[in-house]
């Protein structure tokens, strides 16, 4: 398979790493990046991440046979928006939306109709910075790539979509729509919720400073997390907030239920839960 | 400051550091280990940790100047009864335990008095290992370590274990004991519950293999607290149940809050949320 040109919509982290990939893979001819910072643009010709750049999503999408949307979530329906009436007839459209339900009614809305060239995907892949200087030809190698196929989605663009994953090293599987912001929201989603919410609730209390002086090692790790975009992070949970919604619920629940094996002094309860927890961790993880 | 005779009571990664560290500060003479398992204490002798030991806790103590007293924190009480008349009139102790308000009350019920002589301790350092094995020599370099003096506590003897912890290149610290709970409660012990909770929430899903093949890097370090040992949590959190319960009861009004401010779709308000907690953690780590 190759690419005769890839329209990347963001040319961020996400964006300029499939660029290179594709590009160290031999998989594609020419590379046109868009987006609204000049600085980073120029930065991705610069760096060979991108042959040429473009602020209109309109022209950068013309004469495309593969366009990429790696923009926030928030982003995604205005992008669609300006593509509509500008793609090649056999274009195909693909991104990189860490929900999927979302960008599937924001395209809709935007096309009037789901249109069959789209299909949706999420590489489960990144890094806490952000911008095309972060980008890396091996940033897929090995990572899950996650792609959310509809009945109405064309076999072939599908099929695509796949290969160019797969030159990247990529590991694809297919999953419903449901199902992945429901896994999303489980294994990422609610996890960064808990990381910003517990620093922000901590830097609210009274000595926050010295609470934060005695923070060790495992809190670090821990709340690595909140360091990530804060923007970004208001998408994907408002893109998701039906799945993450009630997760966060039955969390707290969850909680408000530890409280009181806490006060029952019950230890063999909370031992159960540690040892279930520990053993399920150990299955997934060193 | 030399140590003539040291008493370590259980010989893991923080009582056998400790000793280590002493040992290359050229600060002890002896070292008597104690614990239940004779496999770990010989290895201890074999590693050269400790110089002899025994499994009897008034035996250990006959004689030493200064007890480290490493035990779980449900064991606390237990340990400090069997030391009572047997230890030598000047004799310090001190303590490693992750919450201060159980160890004082342990000690003060085991021996019918608060002793002047103790010390109660805290070092914040730390790996997912135990076991006698685990322990090296620098793992209190500058590391913080905390102690809780009381109004009755000998400062002769405060000052005895503060030498001692700087000794091992540690940097210490002292703290009234409700402090020293609520800090860690907040620091620690909260965030370990939550790590073991998502784990057994996620485990008990439906599905639950899939919801782990997809749990990338961020999550793999938001979880890794959960491979501690259950035991030695469930015991700290029992002993600090109070500081610790009312910061989960805490946490999980801040969690329904959020899931509230999820359904009103409110994006302001969890950019502020997330923006404010990326500040608060860059102010205290990278």
């Amino acid at each position: 398979m190759k690419i005769q040109r890839l329209a990347i919509i963001g040319v961020g982290l996400i964006g300029g790493s499939l660029a290179q990939a594709l590009r160290k893979a031999d998989a594609v001819v020419e590379v046109v990046g868009c987006g609204r910072g000049k600085p980073n643009l120029e930065k991705a010709v610069e760096l060979g991440v991108i042959d040429r750049y473009t602020h209109d999503i309109g022209e950068a999408v013309g004469g495309a046979d593969m366009v990429f949307v790696a923009v926030p979530l928030g982003a995604m329906k205005s992008t669609f928006q300006a593509m509509r009436g500008n793609l090649s007839p056999n274009a195909i459209v693909t991104d990189g939306g860490s929900a999927k339900a979302s960008v599937v009614r924001d395209i809709t809305e935007a096309f009037g109709e789901l249109p069959s060239n789209f299909v949706p995907g999420h590489p489960i892949a990144g890094t806490e910075r952000s911008g095309v200087e972060a980008a890396f030809p091996t940033l897929y190698q090995n990572r899950r790539i996650i792609l959310t196929p509809l009945n109405s989605t064309n076999p072939d663009a599908l099929a695509k979509v796949d290969a160019m994953w797969q030159l990247c090293g990529a590991d694809v599987t297919h999953m419903e729509v449901e199902h992945h912001d429901e896994v999303l929201a489980a294994t990422s989603h609610l996890p960064h919720m808990l990381a910003f919410s517990l620093v922000d609730v901590l830097a609210q209390m009274k000595e926050n400073d010295e609470i934060f002086r005695y923070a060790a090692g495992g809190f670090r790790d821990f709340t690595r997390i909140a360091s990530s975009s804060p923007v970004m992070w208001r998408d994907i949970c408002l893109a998701n907030r039906e799945a993450l919604g009630g997760m966060l619920e039955q969390f707290a629940a969850e909680l408000t239920r530890l409280s009181e094996i806490l006060r029952e002094g019950d230890g063999d309860h909370l031992l159960e839960i540690f040892e279930r927890a520990k053993a399920a961790r150990h299955r997934f993880a060193d």
